[in-house]
């Protein structure tokens, strides 16, 4: 629960657009306006937190979403990583740098970060409005878990699980890429994403033992579950749950899905699970002891090991 | 205090850059590698966060400084929010935007916010770090207090004190647009700026009201604070503790100098301060009622009211 007093802001231009977002923000931001956020953090509670950022030209083009959707997919992917956790979403501290270009729309990614809080339930807490050549979002969220659910649990004779359709935001993409429209769905997946808090909080509660959400695609999500835990993942391609006109290829390279891939007992009810929250729960793989104890992963197609399409890297090796 | 188990990281150009920094920061970013930063707050205590974004050709310019310095003042700067509330620092996340231009300074920057988190006895706790086209430093900071000093609590009759002396940011800046190199004491203030947690503690134990760092300028935070107080602010220009070769103008204006600005006693006792700390705490003006119920800044040359030199402002109005 977050405790902040309302204080006024003082003057110029800077403040002048940061009170221009409060009051379009309403309750949802009521107590911004200090040095700091101040939080109190319940008995037997941990505080999670985590930053991600949004970068034009790098994680978006301006001509593929919209303002709003700009400023939801960069807030939900950041509270994507609270949702990994298994914890309960807080509050959310907003970094932006607004290019002149980008000024008549400010209040319209407002907009999409309020609303995409609003989702998850969570409140604003802050931020630092700055100017720049490039649109920047930065997130801040925190969370609250009593047992946060970490990346490095998996033990050998676990079973591998993702929550819902793999391979639409790279359809998306793609589409844009090569000059077409994407389908709806694709859009969609790509421009309004989920955290998938109540899945994971699910998935908590019935024995996973780590877990992340997908960003840099399945397979390199997988490797961070191996390397983490110092096991070997292994992802058995042709059980992946496929989103409409996705191949598996796609499914294993696509990034910034924010579904949930974590390691846990094979029993989990995936019917119950589909029942509850609309998308399917999939067993892909399984956790083996690392070969040779180095952790890694491996793929496998018609039962045969196979070469690993790898997902997005910002830094490509030179 | 902090809990982060270590977990070793993925594959990939990103991840080679992330471990590089993680090996040198050390014991410093121990435990830092899954979706969220994992965190304890202790009983009685409430967590202070805040975020904070130094962007190149915005706070400051590359010719200016060492990428050390880029990254030591930024790390500062966010630190010195968490100061301002009297608070304990605990750790830094860093979201870092590095353009291919900045990449070969990558481990010096890293270097110069390891140092700086050294230097106020906080942790690095995680991060994210991206391509773009400017370099961009976001730091989130969090810290403890039991009692945090907000902006908000300036009472009639109090005093108004400054810790330090004010200008030098001001004069190096100036230096360096009229193409000269400033005095090493004048650049030292703004590549090496100290936040200043000891001496915000100790003025919260005698009894100050109200307080911030000045980030935007004397005349515009003390404007914070009539704001967040809903006074007004009497600045007494003749009394500013100028800094070498700065003119009262000059102090008045001069922005991120992180020193404090405080209401509270007019009975603060200086001379024990500045035995403590090394740096003069100054009486510069006091607090009234608001004027017609308006909060606002007076400022008074030789007993005259007269008009205010503002400071920097990203966003003037069109």
């Amino acid at each position: 629960m977050t405790h902040l007093r309302h204080l006024p802001l003082g003057y110029g231009g800077e403040f002048d657009l940061i009170s221009a977002a409060l009051r379009q923000w309403g309750r949802l931001a009521s107590g911004v306006g200090d040095d700091c956020a101040v939080l109190e953090v319940p008995a037997g509670m941990r505080l999670v937190l985590s930053v991600d950022t949004a970068v034009e030209g790098v994680h978006f083009r301006r001509a593929w979403l919209t303002p709003q959707e700009v400023g939801y997919r960069a807030t939900t992917a950041a509270f994507s990583d609270i949702a990994a956790m298994a914890a309960e979403p807080v509050g959310v501290a907003i970094a932006m740098t607004l290019p002149d270009a980008w000024r008549g729309d400010f209040l319209n990614i407002c907009d999409g970060i309020g609303d995409a809080t609003r989702a998850v339930g969570a409140r604003i807490i802050g931020g630092d409005l700055t100017r720049g050549r490039e649109l920047s979002l930065t997130l801040t969220v925190i969370g609250h878990s009593a047992s946060p659910l970490s990346r490095g649990g998996a033990q050998p004779g676990d079973a591998l699980w993702v929550t819902g359709r793999l391979g639409g935001p790279l359809l998306a993409i793609r589409a844009w890429e090569q000059g077409r429209a994407p389908s709806s769905e694709s859009r969609a997946r790509f421009a309004r994403p989920v955290a998938r808090f109540a899945e994971a909080r699910w998935l908590a509660a019935h024995g996973v033992t780590a877990g992340l959400d997908i960003s840099d695609g399945l397979v390199s999500d997988a490797g961070h579950l191996a390397a983490a835990g110092g096991v070997q993942v292994v992802v058995n391609l042709d059980c992946l749950p496929l989103a409409p006109a996705a191949t598996t290829d796609d499914a294993a390279q696509s990034g910034e899905e924010f579904e949930l891939l974590v390691t846990g007992p094979a029993s989990l009810d995936a019917a119950a699970f589909e029942k509850t929250f609309g998308i399917p729960l999939t067993c892909i793989g399984a956790v083996a002891p690392p070969v040779s104890g180095e952790p890694a992963v491996e793929a496998l197609r018609h039962g045969a090991r196979v070469q690993l399409p790898r997902g997005h890297d910002h830094f490509p090796a030179a």
